[in-house]
C-alpha cells in the first residue's frame, strides 16, 4: 500500500490531507483490521483476560524517564493552561501507571488494543507510522515461577495460528543468562547494557559489524568481544540448554545459573502446552528496552523476515540510515524489532517506578503484537474473502411503463427483514433502474436479491434470487415465494448457503487429507 | 460514579493520576461499554453500514472555522516542528474532510465510534468529560428526498430498542420550517440564527426567560417575540402537520412550505417503518449547530430528562452557571443537548466547505448517539448481568498430605480445553489451596469447575462441578467423567446451561403473557 497522493488545494481552501504519518482506515482494509482484532481478542478472552482503556494522553511526568533516548519522539500537547500532557508512546507505561494507581488490584490478565503516537520519520511503505496500533497482553501479579510466562507464550501461538500467518519462530532468551554471560566474558558492569544492545543487532548485521561496534565505538577489549562471539551465535532448543548446563564456567555464575533454571522450568511447561516446536533458544536475542528483568522473546515469520542482504549470516553490510531520508528504514528503533511481528518479556520493576511503597511493586510479563505489520502480511490473503459490507439481502423492484418504483413496498419488506434481524438494504431512489440495483448489490457481494414486481405484488408474491448462480441453474431466474413467508424463507436460504459453503470447505480439506494418505499409506 | 480520589505523591514520585477530564475504563464498566458498542454496531451493520477510522489529530486548518465560539475548546498539539495539528473535536468534520478527499466515493453509509476531545470544564458527575466517546452514523450521497432521513430514524429506534433503555421520544423539526416561521413572524434575516438558538433553550427554560433573551439581549421587537411564542409551543404528530398545512399565512412562505412538504413525505415513510409512534413534531426544536440544512432531531428518554425545576413548563428559573465552578452543569453546550441521548439532522453544505469544486458537494444526514450518557443510564441495569471475565471453566486441583499441586496436569487439561476453543483458566500457583481456587472462580462468576484429584487422575477421571447449584441438588458435589471425554462433556454442559437459562427466560415471559390473557380474556 503506497501512501496515497490525494492532496489538493483550491482557492482559499484548506490543505486536504491527513497529518504526516497518519492515515484514514477505510473500506476492506477496515474490515480486515477488525477481523484481525477479533481473532486476537477471542484468544485473549479464552484465557480469561479482560481489557482496560486508558486516556490517549497522560500527564507528561508519567512518561518522563521511561523511554531513554526515544523520549524525543513523544508528542506533546500544547500548553493551553492547566496540566502538561503528552500523547501515549506505548501501552505498557499507562498500564504500569494504572496498576500503581490501583493497589487493590494485585493480579490481572489484561489486554489493550489501541493507537500509540511517535514523532518518528514515517517510512510508510514499511508499514511504520506516527499513529499506529499496538496490541498488548500482560499478566500482572505475584505467581509461581514461569507459570504466567508459559501461558503468555501459549497465547502467542494461539494468536498466530488463529491468524493463519504461516510458519513462525519464537526466539527466546533470558536477561539473567545474557547478563551472566557478559560477566563471565569480562564485560565491565557499566558497559553491560551498551554491549547488550550491540548484540541485539545480530539479527540484521553480521558478527564483524557488531564486534566493531563493541570494540571501536564502545571500547570493549577485543579478547572479551571474541569470547562473547563464541556464545551469542548459539541457538537451539532443549539441546542447547543441556549443553550450557554442562559448562561449569557458565553455571558457576549466579545470574546465569538462575536464568538457566527458569528456562528449564519454562521448557517443561511449554512441552505440555505444545509450544516447544515453535521455540528457538537464541543467545543473541537481547531486546532493546531496559526494563526487562527475566525471559525475553521475539516472534519472526518468514513473511516478516528482513530482506536478503540484511540477514544474520550475510557478509553485506546494511545500508546506512540517511537521517534526511524520510523513507529510510528505521525499523530497528521500533519496539518489536526488525522482521518480527510480536515481542515481549518479563518486567518486574516497572510498576515499582510509580509506586511509593514496596507493596506497589507488581511483577509483570507481557507481549506486544505488531498489528500493523500483521495487517500487511495478512491483507493480501484476506482481501479475497472480504465483502464490502455485511448485508445479506438487497430489496429491489422493477416494472414496465408507468413503473412507480414501489418505494413504500421495498421499505415495508426491509422493515420485515430488519424486524427479524436480517441484514438488508434498499435503494434510496424512488424509481431506481433494475440494473443499477443489481450493480449496488454486486458491488458489495450481497448474496440474495428480493425482487418486487407490480404484478407479483398483487398476488402477494415476491421473487428471491440468489446472486451469482451459474447459467443453467434451476433457480438462476429466482423463485417466487409468498410475501407472508418471505422472512422465514430468506433466513432458511441464508443459513443453507452458509452451511453449503462450510460443506464445500470441509470437502476441500478432506480431499487434501485423502490425497496425502494415498501418497503415504503409513499416515493415519 | 463520583470521580475517584486515588491521587498520591511520594518522595520524588510522579503525580499518580490521569489528566483532568479523562478516565481509565476498567472492570465491569469496560464490559458494559463494549456490550453497548456491539449492540449499536450490530444495528448499523444490519443496514449495510461500514466503518471508517480517522486519525485522532487533524491538521489544525481542517478544524478551523467549523465550531464557531467553541473553537476555543480545541486541544492543540505542541509545535515540535512540522505540521500544526489539533485533536479532533467531533467525528463529523473528519468525515466531511474524508469525503472531500475521496471524491470517487459518491455515497456511503458509515459509522464511527471513537473518542473526541474538548478542553471543557469537566463536570464528571454529569458524565461529561474532556475525552469522551462519540458514536456517529451518517448517510452521504445524492438520493431521493427523505429516504436516507427515514432510514436514519428507523436505525435510531432499532438502536434504542436494542439497548433496552425504556421509553423515549424522537423530537423532530425542520430548519426550513423554523426559518420560514421566523420570516413570517418578522425576524430580521441577520437575527435568525440568534433567535433560533434562543428558541432551542425552551427544553430547559420557561418561555418568559427565552422571550426575555430575545427582546432584551438580542433586541427583538416584543410583538415579533410574542408571535413566535404562539407557534413554538406547538407539538404533535401528523395532526400538527395537518393543522399547519391549513394555515395559508404559513404555507405561502416558500421555505416553510418546502419544509412541510419534506415532513409530510417523511411521515409517510416513517409510518411504514413503524417509527411514527415514537415521534414528536416539535416546533421549539432548533439545535445549536449552524450547519444543519433540513430535518433536525433529538432523542430524549425519561431517564435522561432534565431534573424537575428545569423543565419546559417550570416557572422556576434555571440555576445560573458559575464559571468558576468546575462541577456546574454545562450540558447545554454539549452537541447533543441537555437530557437527550442522541441528536442529528441533515447537513448538505458541510462537505462542500472542503471541496474545491461543485462536484465535491455531498449531501449528508446523520445522527450522533451520546454513548457516555447512554452508558450512565444502562449501567445500573446491566451491572447485574455482567461477569468479571468470560471464562467458562476453572481447572483446579486438590489433595491431602504431600499434595503436589498437579500443576502440569492442570496445564494439560487447560491445553485440551483451549485447543477445543473452550474458555478456561487455572491458578498460576504450583500448590494452590482449594478454597482459593474456588474463590478465584467465584469472583469472576465462572460457571464450571473441573477438579483434579490425585486418586481420580490415576483412574483417568476428573470431576466436573457446576458452580452455584443449590443444596440437595443431585450434582451438588460434582460428577466424575473420564478425562478422554472431558472436553465433549464440558461443551455439552456449557451449551445445556445456556439453553436452560434461555428456557427459563422464555418461561418467565410466557408466564407474564398468560397472566395477562387470564386477566383480559379478549386478548389473544
Amino acid at each position: 500500500m503506497p501512501p496515497k497522493a490525494k492532496e489538493s488545494k483550491g482557492k482559499g481552501m484548506v490543505n486536504l490531507k491527513v497529518p504526516k504519518g497518519t492515515k484514514d482506515w477505510e473500506g476492506k482494509d477496515m474490515v480486515i483490521r477488525d477481523k484481525i482484532f477479533n481473532t486476537i481478542t477471542d484468544v485473549f478472552k479464552r484465557h480469561g483476560a479482560v481489557t482496560i482503556d486508558t486516556p490517549v494522553f497522560e500527564l507528561r511526568e508519567v512518561l518522563t524517564g521511561k523511554y531513554g533516548e526515544d523520549s524525543k519522539l513523544i508528542y506533546d500537547l500544547a500548553d493551553q493552561g492547566g496540566e502538561i500532557c503528552s500523547l501515549r508512546y506505548d501501552l505498557t507505561v499507562p498500564f504500569a501507571r494504572w496498576l500503581a494507581m490501583n493497589p487493590s488490584i494485585q493480579s490481572i490478565k489484561r489486554y489493550h488494543i489501541a493507537k500509540v503516537y511517535r514523532r518518528d520519520q514515517p517510512a510508510m511503505t514499511k508499514g511504520r507510522m506516527r499513529e499506529f496500533y499496538q496490541c498488548d497482553f500482560d499478566i500482572a501479579g505475584v505467581y509461581d515461577p514461569m507459570l504466567p510466562d508459559a501461558e503468555i507464550l501459549r497465547i502467542t501461538t494461539e494468536v498466530l495460528d488463529g491468524l493463519n500467518l504461516g510458519s513462525y519462530t519464537i526466539k527466546i532468551n533470558h536477561r539473567q543468562i545474557l547478563d551472566g554471560l557478559f560477566q563471565i566474558c569480562g564485560v565491565p558492569t557499566d558497559k553491560i547494557r551498551a554491549i547488550s544492545s550491540a548484540v541485539d543487532k545480530l539479527d540484521k548485521s553480521p558478527w564483524e559489524d557488531v564486534r566493531k561496534e563493541m570494540t571501536e565505538e564502545k571500547g570493549l577489549d577485543p579478547a572479551v568481544a571474541d569470547k562473547i562471539g563464541e556464545y551469542v551465535i548459539k541457538k537451539g532448543g532443549r539441546d542447547l540448554l543441556d549443553e550450557l548446563l554442562k559448562d561449569e564456567t557458565l553455571t558457576s555464575n549466579t545470574a546465569f545459573a538462575s536464568g538457566l533454571k527458569d528456562m528449564g522450568l519454562l521448557f517443561d511447561y511449554l512441552e505440555i502446552l505444545n509450544v516447544m516446536p515453535k521455540l528457538s533458544f537464541d543467545l543473541s536475542l537481547a531486546r532493546g528496552l531496559d526494563y526487562y528483568t527475566g525471559i525475553i522473546y521475539e516472534i519472526v515469520t518468514e513473511a516478516s523476515a528482513p530482506p536478503a542482504g540484511k540477514g544474520h549470516r550475510s557478509k553485506k553490510p546494511p545500508r546506512p540510515i540517511d537521517p534526511n531520508d524520510p523513507d529510510a528504514d528505521r525499523s530497528n528503533d521500533d519496539s518489536i524489532g526488525i522482521g518480527s511481528i510480536a515481542a515481549g518479556g518479563r518486567y518486574d520493576e516497572l510498576v515499582g517506578m510509580f509506586a511509593n511503597s514496596a507493596k506497589g511493586r507488581v511483577p509483570c510479563v507481557g507481549i506486544s503484537f505488531g498489528v500493523d505489520r500483521i495487517f500487511s502480511i495478512a491483507r493480501a490473503k484476506m482481501l479475497e474473502e472480504i465483502r464490502g459490507n455485511e448485508v445479506d439481502v438487497f430489496v429491489m423492484a422493477f416494472g414496465g411503463k408507468g413503473f412507480t418504483g414501489l418505494v413504500k413496498e421495498r421499505m415495508e419488506v426491509c422493515r420485515m427483514l430488519w424486524d427479524a434481524g436480517v441484514k438488508a438494504e434498499f435503494s434510496h431512489k424512488v424509481k431506481p433502474k433494475l440494473p443499477q440495483q443489481f450493480a449496488s448489490a454486486e458491488k458489495n457481494g450481497v448474496p440474495f436479491a428480493v425482487v418486487l414486481g407490480e404484478d407479483e405484488m398483487k398476488e402477494g408474491k415476491v421473487k428471491i434470487k440468489e446472486m451469482g448462480l451459474p447459467e443453467g441453474h434451476a433457480e438462476k431466474n429466482g423463485v417466487d415465494v409468498e410475501l407472508a413467508k418471505l422472512v422465514e424463507e430468506i433466513k432458511r436460504r441464508i443459513s443453507a448457503k452458509n452451511t453449503r459453503e462450510l460443506g464445500a470447505l470441509v470437502e476441500d480439506v478432506a480431499k487434501v487429507v485423502l490425497d496425502d494418505v494415498k501418497q503415504d499409506p503409513t499416515k493415519e
